[in-house]
């Protein structure tokens, strides 16, 4: 990479840390001004957004990339709408800064209080959709970080769109200039660089496929918090009600098969595969799910494909499940220890003890009891949006919303105390 | 490093994996007991101990190494039930598994519990005193995470037997074979090595000098919690109580002048000055501490050297103090971000406004009011023992006690939901 490149990630580094120290104390009432300003640029901008779009769209059709690919792609009326309905939800909850989250006072009189605070600046690398341009900004401005963009070379026009409308509207309702920092590049020079300003940027998040996610850890000075993949399990109990456990296998898999909170494997105890296995095998039929199964199952799904050992670990993001029985619900613990991601998995039961004992086992992000995998996430947990789901095991883990981007400050208050 | 050696690490990393299963689900109970257990041991061993430890001390003496560090490093009587009496605190403490940090229930009828859980194995990377392997192993313990102790070559026999005592006896409680594991080398390839083991191992503390911490932070893969040093602050407002500021300067900087929580720079208004600077700087003087200032702090200490800029930055740990008068507190706190280390900061004064802006503006793990920077401390804070201190944004920062050494998990409980 030339100089003149590196030195203006940089400077862009650096000013998202000179505005820092006054968006990290800027009042509640400032900063959601702020974000009901960005939102109603966003849909005052609609044509100039869907103009700027268009050409990404026009570029991936004639590299072709998939259909699918493409739709995330896509900023349509629909979509610009809810880019606005959601910073205007942001606006809405409350500040995560400033918080008290525990106060003591010690014996010598001393009061101890743990207050919440923003981090620093934040950096994000990811992928494909661009209403994550939006997200991160009005997440990062509501919880007082200064935030990089380094979104993707598909989206270049429609994210470069979105921060300028963004970021002129904020910057016109008092968000210090230099809070928002954009990287316009496809450079992956560019990234390098950045993932190496330990003094300037204190935390990396990247979204995206497992291979940028691996690369930005690997490079990364800079503490990052990520998830690399979601192997997500159902394990059905033998003390399941089967009926919904087949609702969620429905639901886990097919509901929207090509996010990390998707089922990827189905463990059935074997007391109850030979009367689930055909029932849910049907309708997953049904839905078009092809099924990678081992030789038990097969005995109930003849018309299931083998299983090899990758299907065991294999991310799908796709409509084919691997299915497995187990002999009991240690055999499925211990299945999703070798195999999980730590990301969400899910027990149908009606054992509170078995239930207990697979909560308290399986070492995952987000466990569940007679829920959908899909759950996993910072809408559905009632956080408003999210800047990205953890599997880590420091700072965040599950579903990153607003609090999860503060740390904490110790104001210790005396009247003059010493050390003895 | 030859093969076989690196094959050691690994193995004793891959038994501290295993261990944490069983050991992340131990009752209370019987941590607790293994913790007595481990107290008694101590007690019990103490002419081991004492014995092993001479023979660091005899070959400290022979190296020459300075007094005060041979001093850090003996093991008598007295220590040694200090030892015993930190490991019972921490058996009487609350366990800090199993915590239910937050409960909701969402309109679809989905209960979501955050729940405190151990983290996994953890690497303590350490010098010079014997009583951090008991320490670490202890709050290890209580906290339901697999440690892996790698002390200095100047205290390995102290360690090595401090660590046999403690892990026999801890075992014959029943904590599982492996929970503590003991690096019984001084290779510097060996840290090399167990840095990189980021599928075993998920966090690393380093403790110790700063050249020791940076090193450990640049080379690691796996996250680090650390603070590279202390460069504390106290700056005495024009509304201070110049009494109460003159106690507070004294302690924090000759109180124990050899730790991270001491005073190395002293910023004093200007319109306090000519009043306090003599009477501070007598004070200092009888305590034998050497004084390094600006000009303006010459005019009333005429004995003081001068300041070199260096002298901003230095982290002394000794009797030297720099001071500096400067125009007012907005003076102070910039002075404070381009100059610290993040860790301690003290304002003294009796005005709240100023008080207020000095806590919010001053980026530190601990920022305090008309109090001794010496607060900064797991048991000044209530927290019983602690793992180290932290200046990182990430996770934990300040001091680190059992709660900073767990993480948590999300338990979704349902009765059938599925995601629409």
């Amino acid at each position: 990479m030339d100089h003149a490149l590196s030195d203006a990630y940089h400077q862009i580094a650096q000013n998202a840390k000179k505005a820092w120290t006054p968006l990290s104390v800027l009042s509640t009432d400032k900063k959601n001004a702020a974000l009901k300003a960005m939102a109603a640029a966003v849909l005052k901008n609609e044509a100039l957004l869907i103009q700027e779009n268009t050409k990404d769209i026009e570029a991936a059709e004639k590299k072709g990339m998939a259909k699918s690919l493409i739709g995330r792609l896509v900023l349509d009326s629909k979509k610009i709408k809810q880019i606005a309905d959601s910073i205007r939800l942001i606006a809405s909850l409350p500040d995560p800064v400033g918080r008290e989250i525990s106060k003591k006072k010690r014996p010598n009189g001393l009061v101890i209080k743990k207050m919440s605070v923003p981090i620093g600046v934040i950096l994000i690398i990811y992928e494909s959709r661009p209403n994550v341009t939006a997200d991160c900004m009005a997440l990062c401005l509501k919880s007082g970080n200064s935030v990089i963009l380094k979104g993707g070379s598909e989206a270049l026009y429609s994210n470069r769109a979105l921060y300028q409308v963004l970021n002129t509207a904020a910057v016109k309702a008092g968000v210090p200039q230099g809070a928002f920092g954009f990287v316009s590049t496809s450079d992956r020079e560019a990234v390098k660089s950045l993932l190496g300003m330990k003094d300037l940027i204190q935390l990396v998040i990247p979204r995206g496929g497992e291979g940028l996610i691996r690369e930005v850890a690997e490079i990364s000075k800079i503490p990052v918090i990520k998830h690399f993949k979601g192997v997500c399990h159902v394990y059905v109990d033998k003390d399941a009600d089967l009926k919904k456990a087949a609702a969620i296998v429905l639901n886990a898999k097919t509901q929207n098969p090509g996010v990390c909170n998707a089922l990827e494997t189905l463990l059935v105890h074997q007391a109850v595969a030979a009367k689930f296995l055909p029932e849910v095998g049907r309708l997953l039929r049904e839905k078009n799910v092809e099924i990678r199964a081992c030789e038990k199952t097969r005995a109930s799904l003849p018309w299931a494909e083998k299983a090899t050992e990758e299907d065991w670990a294999a991310e799908y993001l796709d409509l084919i499940l691997a299915v497995r029985v187990v002999k009991n619900l240690e055999e499925a613990i211990a299945h999703i220890e070798k195999y999980g991601s730590q990301h969400s998995d899910a027990i149908v039961t009606r054992n509170k003890k078995a239930a207990g004992l697979f909560t308290q086992s399986v070492d995952s992000a987000v466990v569940l009891v007679n829920a959908s995998t899909r759950f996993n996430d910072g809408g559905e947990f009632g956080m408003g949006a999210e800047m990205g789901i953890s599997t880590d095991k420091l700072h965040a883990r599950g579903p990153m919303g607003l609090e999860e981007l503060t740390t904490y400050k110790y104001l210790v208050l005396g009247n003059g105390q010493v050390r003895v």
